[in-house]
């Protein structure tokens, strides 16, 4: 198995973990679990292949995804209650997620394309999407509206790996870098709460205005 | 016209009738409706078609599924008010949408794969999915955060139609049984209540635990 | 370069300046701003190439398109405290958007399909499509459940392009005038507040009744 393969099944593990994790803060039933899982592990990559033309889908291709997906919403739905705090698990997993997925969108990205930009793009905005999604579905505040750093941690991952492969290190090397410059921007952000300066309204002036 | 034409025609027409009650539930205007009704009803079928790779989507190469989509809209504009209760006629219309749209998304995606993993994963996210799009639009709290039973209605449906044609069933009978199942379920579940064991958190601890 | 590039240039622009107005009224850092920018200007058309089965999308084909966002991004950030009411300025740039997206959708849709009907479809829903994802974002109301007309001035634009394109019009004339309509029927809905008579419950019943 390659680095690359290693990359691929840790994201969606992840990611479904803390699909998981989103439903035992719902209180749902298992079948629930393992919807929110399957939904949160293969979303972001299910959108990066339909972008890039590359249907039927990954999983579509090699069902074992889904099974991991299934997998790890048993898990979580038996060893959830063992954990401190199941958020900050959930947040900290999420974090593993997106970088492997940054790498893995941005080097998808760059193979069928060879454009260093849709590959950039491709990398940032299939990382987020996972985690969007389970937000969405859940019902909760979307991470992207939380003041830590969070698309940035992607952002910066996809452009790592995707500048250092086309200035011509090898695959392992770049997936590697692209993925520790990702975890640690999203780590630092966790456990520091790293922010940039938020945009703030003028003086005076609500930012709610309304027409 | 074949049993899967009429479960597939079905499945779009239903969803559609609950997407145009959850646009009278948010008193929007007739083309509203008709927006709404469109969504919900080709929702799933659109989802199901990319991740197969199947596009131009199902309703592009028949255009008569807008129609339907459109027809269901202004019958829904004019005599919702005639019904004691939307909400509950909106809720046992997704249930049959729901029945419909598991069978048709595990046989396209049983045709498309051979994969009876993949056949069913498609049955049950795209019934889910029209639902779900519905509830995200007009937002509603999804049907998939309610307690009683819903995706395991889309899921025991989906396998029993992939695995009675795996075993050599018939079409006309898997299709069938499939949606005699997951409407049983789903009724069962809307009629008395049925609920799985949700996951609790564990004594002491509040589920919305925070960092 | 021709009105139909023109056309989708601009549509993709000024949603993504929406998308970046939006990222300001939540006060989200630049890199929030950025990925709300590319997500609404893109999102229409992607949902768009996806359904008429055009992949990889525009924006992989020429990320020029990424490139405008990324512009539109910045510059908001930089000058959205200039303007006495950004929520103001939001809604009458989703009107550009809104008629220059339904008529690239429509022209899309015909050249792919040679059905009026799908064309319409795609011409209206690609058009609500980047607004609707842009609210479902940044967690607002969406603009699709608030009175004044908005998915009709997409539809009208949509369908002035697609039935004078039939009856022979040239492409600039039929993309002029589907522009201008539906910007006509938007703005006019937001200067003067148009509405279409909304759905009304019978009297005496309560709206949200639930089961």
């Amino acid at each position: 198995m390659s680095l690359l393969e290693f990359l691929d099944y840790s994201g969606v593990a992840v990611f479904a973990a803390t699909g998981a994790l989103a439903a035992s803060r719902k209180e749902l039933d298992l079948i629930g679990f393992l919807f929110l899982a399957a939904v949160t592990g293969i979303g972001g990559g299910t959108l990066r292949d339909l972008i890039l033309g590359q249907a039927p889908v990954f999983w579509v291709m090699r069902p074992t995804y889904v099974v991991v997906c299934v997998a790890m919403g048993v898990l979580v739905f038996f060893t959830a209650h063992l954990f401190e705090s199941r958020y900050r698990l959930l947040v900290w997993l999420d974090a593993i997620g997106l970088s492997a997925y940054c790498v893995m969108g941005a080097a998808k990205g760059l193979a069928a394309t060879a454009s260093p930009t849709v590959a950039i793009v491709t990398g940032t905005m299939t990382a987020a999407f996972g985690g969007i999604l389970r937000d969405i579905l859940a019902n909760e505040p979307s991470v992207l509206l939380r003041p830590e750093i969070y698309v940035t941690a992607a952002l910066s991952g996809a452009a790592l790996f995707t500048l250092s492969s086309e200035m011509g290190a090898p695959l392992w090397l770049a997936s590697l870098a692209g993925a520790i410059l990702a975890f640690g921007v999203r780590g630092g952000a966790l456990a520091f709460g790293w922010t940039f300066p938020p945009y703030k309204a003028r003086p005076g002036r609500h930012p709610d205005d309304v027409m």
